[in-house]
């Protein structure tokens, strides 16, 4: 702490290495959408983000090793975006800002249930749900019906409930 | 999600509510280091957070419904800042902060001793330390030697043993 300005604080490094909200919110459309490529992450985003700002993002994290990006091998010129270890390990913190919205912000059902079914689940499904993205983003093997896959049916069977329930 | 730039994700929205790191730090800094006042605050910002700043949070973590302020009955000049319940109920998402960059980032010794314990202790320690939170903020009673003390301790005995290590 010889820097005023640079503490060593875990909190406040983590605040720092993830940067602003943007990072984040890319972080979990991979993670938890499976969008790999750029024009997914732009056209299916739910926040709307910006072009030039959602380029920035995935620059930013490639730089700061929480995405690894890989030419597509049937679109030469597409990009795959790949987390690493290190944006894996961000999902108990994910888990924990749902949890957070839940109870304190004016969720969406469908997305409330997903975080609830992350919270409930705890340090258990936190691991397996680690592992699986680790099997999928680390060596490229996509399992089969596992917690994400789990999480997303919760989420399509609540959302359908809602557009039938009107 | 009428509006293509309001998502009703839980995750999203706790990134909203939150705002950016400043108000994080500021809520730390009331949380684990039980600063209540604007000059204890500046003055032992590890961050050294500029004067203006930390005023512009405390306005808006108050009319975010984070923070109470009361004017000390001791000065009367001086405000009291008080954590509400939503912002007690931040302590996982801190706890999952501070084991993330534990692991990631070069934190320092006594500061990384604390969060460590925090995620060692897992729910049940948080659950204690937000019980604690909730007698010295909700109700105005200092509890005797808790959570919040134990990590004190821990951190000023791991601090005097690396000034004396050198």
């Amino acid at each position: 702490m010889a820097d005023a300005q640079r503490s060593g604080c875990p909190i406040n490094l983590t605040l720092e290495a993830l940067g602003d909200r943007w990072s984040l919110i890319v972080i979990r459309d991979i993670m938890f959408g499976n969008r790999r490529h750029f024009r997914e992450l732009l056209r299916l985003s739910d926040e709307g983000i910006a072009s030039n700002i959602l380029a920035d993002r995935l620059k930013r994290l490639s730089e700061g090793g929480f995405l690894t990006r890989t030419d597509d091998p049937a679109h030469k010129q597409k990009g795959v975006y790949t987390l690493t270890e290190k944006a894996i390990q961000l999902v108990p913190l994910l888990a924990a800002m749902g949890a957070w919205g839940v109870a304190h912000t004016p969720t969406s059902r469908p997305l409330a249930i997903r975080a609830r079914l992350m919270a409930d689940g705890g340090p258990a499904l936190w691991a397996a749900l680690m592992d699986e993205l680790r099997d999928i983003h680390l060596r490229g093997q996509p399992t089969g019906l596992g917690v994400a896959d789990e999480l997303r049916r919760a989420y399509e069977a609540a959302l359908e409930a809602e557009s039938q329930g009107g």
